[in-house]
């Protein structure tokens, strides 16, 4: 199989449809039909939900986040319990941040240089250092499936010599990592570059002359105009090596996924729907239901009528869940976790079938009016 | 069938060991084998767990309480959605309490008086009359299968005058909430008495005589200890109504179980086992695990091996679940909550088996003899 270099791992396009592509990445932990949206369990667990839960939205890769798991519970404990997989419960594949993003946006008293990240961590305060090979190191101890190369994110509104100075440091980065990495674990390099697309163009034609196993998208959803990050994306992103899969990290809504899946990516993660789900925001095919609203009160309809999630299928009414809501209980971020995940694995599963059936246009355009509250 | 003088409900003792029972109580959600432990729903669901899971650990009846789905969402809202079933989705039987015990305990401003107890609500201040008519009327609303009598509740150290006229005032309660009674709900009745077995004698005899469906005894695990407690059960308990469900309301541990179900107790309710979930405890048959203990830091084991529950079939680890504990992660108070509902459900299961079999006091043994930590 073609796109990916390291044993056990294997990428192929099954189908096109103008630039969107629906395909297989092949895992140690099973094949994942593509476009496909992983979930983000930071600290081992997609939040609230149990990972039978999280695979019936249809997900087949959850998403672990190095810098919370090497300060809590330590890669030690997780490689003593035989791996992330076993020590979580999931089955299915799973992905490794390389902790640099949270690394720099969380850690107190952080330092960047060429070498990597030195920071103290907010947990205890102890002082760590996060080179490409400490990153590769942990990631390995971790297991999952697939490693995150280091790299250095500017924000959305950095000037343009830090974002070059960015793309630079990458790439030294990107060969460190594959030189460290574990084996059998595969590695996807980050492309940077900003809002700028020359910038990209160059630095994805500098990755992809390297053996990863796929290209990521960074550096986008950090603070930049949403509208000029799919102007670039519809540029950059049908420009990725066309065998290798594509990961747009960090994005976004369901509107932006439809957008980035025209536009040729293959894979997504992001915190909104769990995150959102916990401020008690449910997401539907027509807009949001912020679910404490008085509108609500004695409103017994399902979230969303026709949702076959099992939060809609077992007959919660919107009145019952913000009574849950306002009380404060747990149940109902479970619950509309799980219904917000699925609308994700919905989004990714029709989009898989419209492009198999060439009608990926027809299908975007449908979800992008839907998302539009009434008038 | 005899037993329950509402219609729809009946009950009727299946099998005698001692004085223990095993029984069947009929309702109109369906037939609750006895001994049965009923979860605690405070405000309209128990907390952190699916009615399904619920179910899964065994119970067929879970308790609502009455002051806080008063005070929100209102019983107007919960009659509107069909009554407290529809509104929540739990199936099976459900009991709902009068609200004079949080209306004592929680409420500000609180006074009470000959004909009930007013109070400012906790919520947002609003002032609230509490009589035995109004109990009864709201309990019908919320529309659960078992309402419970308005009574009076001392605290463990009462003196003994106060304790007489809190006999004295539930009796007079008694037949006034047996006069406001919603058609189609069954009415149970609280013996008070603190611990003072004649007391507790007489007041049960004046409550046998009243037209109830079921007995309670209240005023239990208010503060007087525990032995004590068990002293006095051991002499009333037998001396309720055998025709009738004998009620202990807010009690126990695993131990206090077997012990009351040893003196003739059919129903339980307690919000120990998921309170304690919720604070980091798992309760096993060996005794407790306090799960955020280094101890267990990389204990790899499941909580408790051969349990059958969900969490320990999954083969969630010590370590993973003090990981989620430390990390704040909603998981694991699933996990825990379910468990510890789980070895209820397996207690009660298997004294109904044993009393069948004779030899409930072998399985009494067993238990007790269990619950103590390793030297």
């Amino acid at each position: 199989m073609s796109g990916c270099v390291t044993p056990g791992f294997g990428f192929r396009v099954t189908a096109r449809d103008g630039e969107a592509r629906a395909g297989v990445l092949t895992t140690p932990h099973g094949d994942v039909a593509t476009p496909t949206f992983m979930p983000v369990g930071t600290q081992g667990t997609v939040k609230t939900l149990t990972p039978d839960e999280v695979a019936a939205t249809g997900a087949r890769v959850v998403l672990g986040n190095t810098y919370h798991l090497w300060l809590r519970p330590g890669p030690e404990v997780v490689a003593a319990a035989g791996g992330l997989h076993r020590f979580t419960r999931w089955p299915h594949a799973m992905l490794t941040d390389s902790g640099g993003f949270q690394a720099f946006s969380l850690a107190d008293r952080r330092t960047a240089s060429d070498d990597g990240f030195v920071f103290r961590s907010h947990l205890d305060g102890s002082r760590r250092a996060l080179s490409p090979e400490v990153a590769m190191q942990v990631q390995g101890q971790l297991g999952a499936d697939i490693a995150m190369q280091l790299d250095v994110c500017p924000p959305g509104d950095a000037p343009r010599a830090d974002v070059e100075q960015a793309c630079r440091t990458t790439t030294r980065w990107a060969a460190r990592c594959l030189a460290a990495k574990a084996p059998g674990q595969a590695v996807f390099g980050i492309v940077q570059g900003g809002t700028d697309a020359a910038l990209r163009a160059a630095h994805a034609e500098e990755l992809a002359a390297l053996p990863f196993d796929g290209l990521a998208l960074g550096g986008f959803s950090v603070g930049e105009p949403i509208a000029k990050m799919h102007e670039v994306l519809a540029v950059i992103a049908p420009r990725l090596d066309p065998e290798r899969p594509r990961y747009l990290m960090g994005v976004g809504t369901p509107a932006d996924l439809v957008r980035a899946i025209g536009a040729g990516v293959d894979m997504f993660d992001c915190v909104l729907p769990t995150r959102n789900a916990r401020n008690g925001q449910a997401l539907t095919r027509s807009g949001k239901i912020v679910i404490k609203q008085a509108r609500y009160k004695d409103d017994f309809s399902p979230l969303d009528p026709g949702c076959p999630c099992p939060t809609c299928v077992a007959g919660y009414s919107r009145a019952y869940l913000r009574h849950l809501f306002l009380a404060g209980e747990i149940l109902v971020l479970r619950l509309l976790s799980a219904h917000n995940l699925h609308l994700y694995g919905q989004l990714t599963a029709e989009a898989r079938a419209a492009i198999v059936e060439g009608r990926y246009a027809e299908l975007a355009r449908a979800w992008l009016e839907a998302d539009r509250p009434p008038a």
